[in-house]
């Protein structure tokens, strides 16, 4: 049987909801996937770092609420994250990053990734701003040291969008993407059509808990961008910069062009798409766009998102489910995880041939 | 590199179009997915059959229309399909069947399965019957031989709805589908929604090339039953029969109910679907019903059908693409095919660690 130690970068919403399904399912995922989970690390902004070469106790660390855990006074513990050095020298197989990413270069998120693929571990990340602003790089650092770089976590949390194109999709020519990828955008443009204003839509947002303190990323169609800039590279194999994608938010929406799309039976959406040029180059947008009612995308509102693709032989194939939630989020990370074990095993048996009885720890 | 010998079971619309994926694209298939494909046999009720074990020249059978295509003035060929013989006796890898099934036993195709599992070929079907009324032998047939049954097209054609439940939802608990899975229906029902009546509204179908000549299978909800019972056996582990699915059909439906149910905001489908209950066992049914505004399914009309998987981790999750077409469902043959060549070159990995430069015929 094989067993995976990982180390849990940032222990918010995701890796909490990661750590409490592997205390209550692991022993399911164990017979169901042929394979052990164990969390030897972690580390958070807020409650330091936390290192146990024997596995952490998880359980306790659930019970305690984020603002109360303090990893300082526990064996192991320290006040600091300690995030290089846990990433680079804590003897673990899998890190799971799921700290934060800021647009402009990806930061903290893309350093954590580069320590984990340069000391030659398998990373997941829920963060966008790796695989968007640094997807090259980071893929080919991890081609280097043999180890995988997933995620899928990045796009729609757990709905499987990037790995129904990457690998459900193969033998057909995918010529275009076009998606609902914010919940935020969708809430508001909801809200507006019910009659609400702009400013009125957006601060139910925030107290609902969609929206952020500072809902412009949402709103203004960064957050999308990054999505759209992801689904072009990884997807249609482009090589776009954030400044290659043109992005208009949603805050220019009135009630009054709500009502006038309404009276022509169109809906406004919040829409990324990436387009394949003839020349083989590929367009990507962001931008509002009023939609007709027998459009693929139409009914897809308030928090569930969709992607669709456009293909050659099939037409088009839409993958609709959650775009957010820390439940939902933690399951890409598992979905990564199950990614990286297949990988492993398919390439252990290459080289061993002896994939089912072969621990990765001796 | 590997090359794969194919015999093609029915040269209808589905293998026809196969054939022609094999000629314009081969090429561009052995670069992207690493292995090439040779049509070695074909069979077809009224064709006959075609042998050739340096490959069949496929261009000038394309360039001949179906009803002019006689295999019995060729090299290697013979009026006669000579189905059993070709599937036992013909080198092949891999037999991709697409005849027919018929609803009450499922043959001939579900024949032509077994006999080529029996002969230790690899198969991929587009038909119904074999899964949904010989599921479990058949898979265990293809264990007991070491070879592959796959059969993507057998819902929702090339929508990978069967590949996303099995490969991408793993991890999680499938608690229930749903899906709108006839196009036929679809139309029908759209129509009586426009103001037709029932009858003209089938002849339109047929008359378009969406309803059979006898539309009874589609409008009566057995193809929808069959698809039902190959989710709930092949994703949620039932062991369901064909007379454990309730299964109504939208024959009843009159332009009252449809009236009624727009005043309620309400529209009409025909929906198959599969629910786990409390005690574990499964309840499977097929039946229309008036979907609200809201219900993530109302949205799919026409030739495109959706499958939306009710998970624990991740809420739900809808596939949506087309349901049916002679490409479309081509495109899941090949999607089986490359199912098989992973699971090839990883068992062959195993045993020899020289996939790559493997040939599959010494």
């Amino acid at each position: 049987m094989r067993r995976y130690d990982l180390a849990l970068i940032g222990f918010g919403g995701v890796n909490r909801a990661l750590a409490a399904l592997i205390v209550e399912r692991g022993e399911q995922l164990f017979e169901e996937l042929g394979f052990a989970l164990r969390v030897v690390a972690i580390t958070d902004l807020r409650a330091g770092s936390l290192v146990d070469a024997d596995g952490v106790d998880l359980a306790p660390l659930l019970a305690t609420t984020p603002d109360e855990l303090a990893f300082a006074d526990m064996k192991g513990g320290s006040r600091d994250p300690r995030n290089e050095w846990v990433i680079r020298e804590v003897q673990a197989d899998i890190v799971a990053e799921a700290t934060f990413t800021n647009p402009a270069d990806g930061e903290p998120a893309v350093s954590h990734v580069r320590w984990a693929l340069e000391a030659g571990k398998h990373v997941c990340t829920t963060n966008k701003g790796p695989v968007a602003l640094h997807g090259r790089e980071l893929r080919e650092l991890a081609a280097q040291h043999g180890v995988s770089f997933e995620f899928e976590g990045a796009v729609l949390s757990g709905t499987p969008v990037l790995r129904t194109a990457r690998r459900l999709l193969s033998g057909l020519r995918i010529t275009g993407v076009e998606g609902i990828m914010n919940g935020t955008s969708n809430f508001v443009l909801g809200r507006l059509e019910d009659g609400a204003d702009f400013e009125a839509a957006v601060s139910e947002a925030q107290d609902l808990g969609y929206a952020e303190a500072d809902p412009t990323a949402d709103v203004e169609g960064h957050d999308v961008q990054l999505k759209v800039m992801i689904l072009a590279n990884e997807v249609l194999g482009a090589d776009l910069r954030r400044e290659d994608v043109v992005c208009r938010g949603i805050s220019g929406i009135t009630t009054v062009d709500i009502k006038d799309a309404a009276d022509k039976g169109l809906r406004w959406k919040l829409v990324g798409s990436v387009t394949r040029r003839a020349d083989g180059g590929v367009d990507a947008r962001v931008e509002p766009v009023a939609l007709s009612a027998d459009h693929p995308l139409v009914g897809v509102s308030g928090p569930v998102n969709a992607v669709a693709f456009r293909t050659d032989l099939l037409g088009t194939v839409t993958i609709s489910g959650p775009g957010a939630g820390p439940i939902e989020t933690a399951y890409a990370l598992l979905s990564d995880i199950i990614a990286i074990h297949h990988a492993q095993a398919n390439g252990a048996a290459a080289s061993s041939g002896h994939v089912l009885e072969e621990t990765v720890h001796g």
